[in-house]
């Protein structure tokens, strides 16, 4: 089984997907977890020169390929070897994110340019569920941000983040068997018993 | 004009690209000379994982993907901004390498496969005029090896070098109009003339 967490800023997604796996892990399923970008030396050096701060002038295309590169290598070397050993796979972020915000977010590319990128970076493997923790935008940037800095955002930042939180809505409702919308608004502990709850039932149905 | 060289193996097409970008500069035309991968800050740091001899687990998928983002790179940042003053860029590679070395050479990924990972990398910028030197497998390699060592090549490396030069003939066949094939058979000198004499009659033309 291969579940991914997606979700906008300050959702407490890493947190969770962290959570449910060391939870797995002790319930004595076969369990992993992984993040992207990243979780590979390969895609780790990735998500460097992604990451690296003197990377001001990086164009958005080459961000995207760099994105589905590091995936690339996650998926053939880690989450399909884990996947055909009849383990479990919990990743931080996954193919969706690229949707979300490289389409939804960006607007710069249509989704069905995005797509044959992703279906060649994943060779074509989609999580079997897919949990979308969901947020009001301002209250996730000003948990990000401890109690404060969010208001310094500009007018397009705002407009970015509520189209990568409206673009994940639309999926989930598009694909809604594989996708579960967890409403992030509660504190943590109540989170992550609403997360596990849902998986516990996915992995006996 | 946009300018690429391409072809296999020992043609000579580095010293030529040089040369050829030398010539023109020394000639007044506003000529640039770049690489690839490469040819640009954040391109040589993804040409660097490509090389990197550790990362011996790469994937073909990753490595793919990788040379599209050095690739979208140092068309947004190089290629378009020379052309759209006016300028003449002499590339040694491009985007028909991929086709030739991953599609054609690998035989893992169609063609079709990959033509939209180079549309998205380039934009759907083509050169208008695509050089490529075009040897005998077994020469090159023997250049390559400086006299000697060329013979250790399995027949997998050999079978791969010539579905490479295979790939290139039939798409110089296929685009006529674009691509020119030149024999780089006889000695440097006399192939960075004949080079020079088909890029001066598209100059004039």
């Amino acid at each position: 089984m291969f579940i991914t967490l997606e979700g906008s800023e300050g959702t407490g997604k890493s947190t969770q997907a962290a959570r449910l796996a060391a939870y797995l892990i002790q319930a004595g399923y076969p369990a992993l977890l992984t993040r992207e970008p990243g979780g590979t030396p390969i895609s780790e050096q990735i998500r460097a020169v992604i990451s690296d701060l003197k990377n001001t002038d990086m164009q958005k295309r080459t961000e995207i390929l760099l994105f589905q590169a590091s995936r690339a290598q996650l998926v053939e070397q880690v989450i399909r070897p884990h996947l055909a050993q009849g383990g479990l796979v919990v990743c931080d972020r996954y193919a969706d994110s690229t949707l979300a915000y490289q389409g939804y977010g960006y607007q710069l590319f249509d989704l069905e340019t995005l797509r044959p990128l992703i279906q060649f970076a994943t060779g074509g493997l989609t999580p079997d569920l897919t949990l979308l923790l969901d947020l009001e935008v301002e209250e996730g940037l000003r948990r990000r941000a401890k109690g404060g800095e969010w208001n310094r955002l500009d007018a397009y930042e705002l407009g970015f983040y509520q189209r990568v939180r409206q673009g994940y809505l639309e999926m989930a409702r598009s694909e809604a068997q594989r996708w579960v919308v967890v409403d992030a608004t509660p504190g943590l502990d109540e989170v992550e018993q609403a997360l596990r709850k849902i998986v516990l039932e996915r992995l006996a149905g």
